[in-house]
């Protein structure tokens, strides 16, 4: 039974390109920009987002993977690609109704999607890693137990 | 007079996000949709865009250079970041003022206002590279004396 | 009529993974590490090629694009990913059949496949330049006028 | 004596080139083709591969350095290019002999080759880093104690 | 009050260009050699470096996100790229004085450097990635309690 | 004769770090720090370089190869790496002795570096492109029959 018992860490990179805007309704104009900056620009800016999504489990011992890419790429595609891709961020996502779609709140949001989409498996979601840029990038790694929100 | 008559080729790299559409208001909804595929999102989407700037020129023999890239910065911060970055390409832009943003359009109205920025100059515009994503590109070498419109 | 007569580059890029050897049956062993190095691994060996195809045009006046980006992907999808992809190129591939699949015969015999799939259009292939690693490309433009074999 | 009792992390990287084929003599093709997908054509494919080799230390308070790169380059070069570079993993490689070569096995017997080849060091192997596409990578951080195969 | 108690992980990259050499005053030119390798060339060499400096926080409440990336690089300007681009780090760096510029040691004092400059903030400083070249990299993560110096 | 007659492009990437400073004897402090920027900063700062190398020439029939890498790495690190890298550009090198290093001034002399080791070969050189950082690059086709200097 090689490789039993061994801890692997598998990263699948999907990439989507957004609109998206950074302001509060109950704040003035002045104050979205200073809060917010150019991100508060009232027409909406946009990026090409780069997610790494990261899994953790035990390669399977017949087969020597803990999961096939190609698994990886059909779900990251129905959960991240589809309800993203050339969409407003703001306007456009179901489960971002009612949230500020800072990259923060995205990762977030994307934790839950991709965790449900998993659903039980051998193995689990271990980060999440969200590159607006090739030089911002916002590191999720769920909910610790002792830090969930009251 | 070192290098004198020679030809060098300078390029200068500037990133900036912005929002656009790709639609025309005398389409139908489904024609839109069918021309201009995902890109046509009533909402918009948007991209980081890498764009590449080359100048020609020879290298002054005093200097070494054929002209300092602090001076290309900041020639292009000006006339590429300041109107473009974190902004909505279809409602922001002046330059863009009736013009669908496509990024053939966006290189060739770049071009412009590269040559116009840099006037009359010991080196001269080249080509601009316009990138939407990692895969996809637009080149521009200008208008060819025979290809002018009329 | 914006825009009429400037010709653009339009640059897409395809990836694909695929195994190759370089070894000549009428060489000896000795003869094939010589003139090959280590690309003569008697099992072969592989890479992660990419391919970046220019095509040159001019914009549709009415859409601003050479041609959609989407029609770009699918087509090398059909024409490059499909036979080439996690395949042998000394075995898996029709159009390599009884050719040495090196870098350089491969980017030719891709120009012959990719030129047949767009036939008669408003734009034309410019350029292909094939990376078989970070640090290793070739470019081809085509057979000019003067250059065909006899 | 500064900087003592400081951990670091230091990571080379290297990269090869190889063909491979995921399947099993004792599944039928239709069963190695649902299981391993594309991976299981009968010829096998190839990859770049990068690998990250991350080693934990304490910087000498003589030299200011953990480990010097080029020992790290000097030991990657023997321990992973020298049997890995332009070879086939089913096939040519000394300690993959009798392992499905996955990324996932691979990374495991990487581990122990390089743990072996550093011996008894003022660093340790801390993590590698086994990308085979700019988009899928896997990590390994040994077998923690209470991990080992029984 | 969504998502508080959430962590979440800010990554900022900067990237600078310096000089130095690694040598001790103390050594012959033949130790300096031996130790060094080609780092110890007399006259020193370069690098773009590349700091990828990473923050940990909860997002605010009010407005998703945990810190602007504007004031990162408003602070890493300050505190990394002032001092530290275009420079050589054996004699122009305050911070510095009397240090061997190895990455290792480079990285701690960056550590102190950023530290002091966050002060009191709802987030705190977790990692500092410092990459000499594509290929090389050194990470920290601050004195753990039971690590620090005597 | 297969793909007799073809002209290709073959590209080999070499990576070097070393120092430099820009500025000139016969000018004031102020005069160089006007000119060239913090490039003239006293102690000299740095660079991680990247030279890509295009040579032209039709593949051998028999091999399908215009030339195998292992010929240009070799070459380019006798001609390029040996006297370039972790080596002050102002001191050390002796094809640049009495020569402003700037990048222009470099690729020039690389050029005719490369043009006299390639000799009378069936490939020529055809392009230099020398990256200073991922956002600036020069480009030099060598001297055209009527740029000849006098």
């Amino acid at each position: 039974m090689p490789n039993k018992g061994r801890q692997l860490f598998i990263t699948q990179t999907v990439e989507f390109s957004a609109a998206h805007r950074l302001s509060r309704a109950d704040y003035s104009e002045e104050e979205n920009r200073r809060v917010f900056g150019k991100c508060a620009n009232p027409n909406g800016h946009g990026h090409n987002y780069r997610l790494e999504a990261t899994f953790k489990g035990e390669p399977d011992p017949d087969t020597g993977m803990v999961i096939h890419f190609d698994r990886l790429k059909q779900m990251l595609g129905e959960i991240v690609l589809d309800p993203l891709d050339h969409k407003h961020l703001n306007f456009d996502v179901p489960f971002l109704q009612g949230v500020l779609p800072s990259s923060e709140n995205l990762v977030i949001a994307l934790w839950k999607e991709i965790n449900r989409a998993i659903g039980q498996e051998t193995y689990c979601l271990h980060q999440l890693s969200l590159w607006s840029s090739d030089r911002h990038r916002v590191d999720y790694f769920g909910e610790a137990p002792d830090e969930s929100p009251t």
